[in-house]
């Protein structure tokens, strides 16, 4: 059982990880740990840390990592350059993975859609995409909506520029091959649902994702403590733990 | 077994009503009709008519059905007033059902959203609609759909051109309360899928209708000639057929 | 601005309650309760009660209420007989929301099947019910996807035990016209999926619901406190409050 | 533009086949065929020929296809030995693909849940499986779903008679974590659906297929026919044209 020290207990994430981590029958709690509270002991009582906290914090939990040579999975973004430079250096000595998306099945979906892409050829395969988030979610597409779409044009040598339509009104004529719709769909507290659908003459392949908690990312981040603890130093990624690479 | 004329026999919507009639243990085929042939012959072979051939027909086809007394179930559209004259005065004499929709699918779902939208108020439950058809179709969004987001807009009291959003790109802010979503899908040879979703905190209703064939269309006449025959002289339409009002 | 007392505070249901009070416009919190706390001061403190805690607790509540003379909205269930008569008795003074399921689409989603089931008849529409639950749940199907099966089974006059198929396997033969296919998925953490669809001839309907979170029954007990403060007294279900009968 | 050979020219598969050459732009009818007509002087006009017509004709028709050194695309099954014996030794003359299924979308979505069985390991993610076809269709679950079942057994080390569950009926407990649950719907003239569905705490990844036409496999032949002309010799099957090996 590999004993993790969670910080930021107190937070969302910080609680999410201490559920994941009670559930997962690889790991156990280290120690937990808030702000003002000694970082040391905290840090010596366990294997690997996991952060979900602020980009302030980045600086000293990584020294106090280095010091104690325990290695670190975070998902706090934001950073400075100073503060990327910390986390680079200390790479060097401890394996640290860090990502800004934690989910499994979000990173799953990516790699899924670029290897659908390269198959289901734009010449016969129409490419819509879907996403639904709450009623509060003030950008249109989402940061994930928006990689699917990066991952599409890299695979179909299309642009976002020039070939994604978000939304169609009006006499539109028939559909160009190169198109991709993007259709944002916003209501109630939808955590996050994306669709990528291929449609051609008589078939069509949809994949899907649908986030309904923190939960997802909570345990991703412990999936990634447990594969992270018998790498060497390095600066990781979620689609190294995944092996998607 | 109730014996039916299908006008327009080599058409495509022809073809399938006869299929329709075949398959349908409540009636058979009393005679099948293209142009050049006999007419009276035909009428006089069956007791109920479907049509589903072109608007100049209709004046003599019309006139032939009076004679004999036979029930018609017109599918055709497109008439002139003159044409529309003649329909609406054979119908104080036999029973017609004319529609431009014969699903009962589709007829359910703008029935079921209606009902749907008295119960789930917009104050809790955002709307969004989606559809989807093949690459060919030059107007989005579909007619189905504009019909549902008119059902919609008169139970919600919103209106089509200050609260439907076409799509949603870039800086949008919080959802509005009384926005429609509405988002056209276009690619492969997909009949038509309509989806109207109302999102809450905690919950989404989601009424949905897929198409597959014209046999949609032509099931939906029969069952419309199969309930005309023992009604009064009138003109009705497919809520009726459905008692749907 | 109607204040309300909601009781168990510190319960999962309570807190939702509480959250879901707070979001409403019409409503505010009146009073707070927890088992050992004054029952008296909290009721004279509303002009509503959310009581969602255990059938030991409802005697005491219900004579306090009475005393007060203020309606309640109780979705505590498991009551003894003795208990539902002091229920029932108080009705006679004060008008009483009791219900299994608070949840507003769950509701209207067993309005609208039963009012598909009668459009789209049997002898051409197939009908299938899938839900999905968490890994956790034990028994199948859920009592949700229960009730759909019996307002089916009425509606078309179908038995649950001779009807009524339960997953397939191996030589079936051709579909029976009276069977209803029941298809209970488990996995992950679903709060709760449920599908009806209706499957004919070159078309289907579906009609779905899907619930996220618990603060779904909260918001449709608040639904039913807003309702209930000027009606007479009686005891009333969900069915009365979104006026589905 | 490729010249194409389409035997069975008057069959179901033989129209769908001439449509989809004629499609797409990198094809065109060679020459047609059906029983009794000169095969020679077909093959002679072409320079690739697709046969999805009777185990019966196969004999002659890779004869001729040798004599003028021509390559074949065959979605012809139920072949005796000897027949077989045939084509594989024609295929170290002239290349030959041959597959049971020749749709793009089918055989992506084999390929994809191969690799995302990989991916989401069932420790965490548990697996359902569904299908829908037709009211007609006599054996549950479809070829289709069975393949998908063989594909995540393999990847996941479970047992079809031991860890597959047709549908779940009772008091069934706790889903068991190697446990896949296959559910098999039927109604209407639904020509295909599979879906592959990944639930984890949290989040679901789901990979479908909709299959609406037999366009589907006649545009998969004619992909074949396009891949197939400059390979060398040999026998080859949709996952070598698709380079999904």
């Amino acid at each position: 059982m590999l004993p993790i020290l969670i910080t930021g207990k107190s937070g969302r994430m910080g609680q999410a990880v201490i559920e994941a981590t009670e559930i997962n029958p690889g790991t156990t709690i280290g120690a937990t740990h808030d702000a003002g509270e000694n970082l040391d002991d905290a840090v010596k009582a366990s294997k690997c840390i996991i952060d979900f906290t602020v980009h302030t914090f980045s600086t000293s939990l990584i020294e106090t990592a280095l010091r104690h040579k325990v290695p670190v999975v975070m998902g706090t973004t934001g950073h400075t350059e100073a503060e990327l430079q910390t986390i680079h250096a200390a790479a060097k000595i401890i394996p640290i993975v860090h990502a800004p998306n934690f989910s499994v099945g979000v990173n799953t979906l990516f790699w899924l859609t670029s290897r659908a892409a390269r198959i289901l050829k734009q010449d016969a395969f129409d490419i819509e995409v879907t996403e639904m988030h709450h009623r509060h979610k003030i950008d249109a597409p989402s940061g994930t909506a928006r990689r699917l779409l990066d991952i599409l044009n890299e695979e179909t040598g299309t642009s976002y520029k020039e070939d994604v339509a978000h939304g169609r009104f009006g006499n539109i004529g028939p559909r160009k091959a190169k198109e991709i719709g993007m259709h944002t769909l916003r209501g109630g507290d939808v955590v996050g649902d994306h669709t990528v659908m291929f449609a051609a003459d008589g078939e069509r392949v949809e994949l899907t994702h649908k986030a309904s908690s923190r939960m997802t990312f909570a345990s991703g981040a412990v999936r990634a403590a447990l594969w992270l603890i018998d790498k060497p130093a390095g600066l990781y990624d979620m689609q190294d733990v995944l092996e998607l690479k």
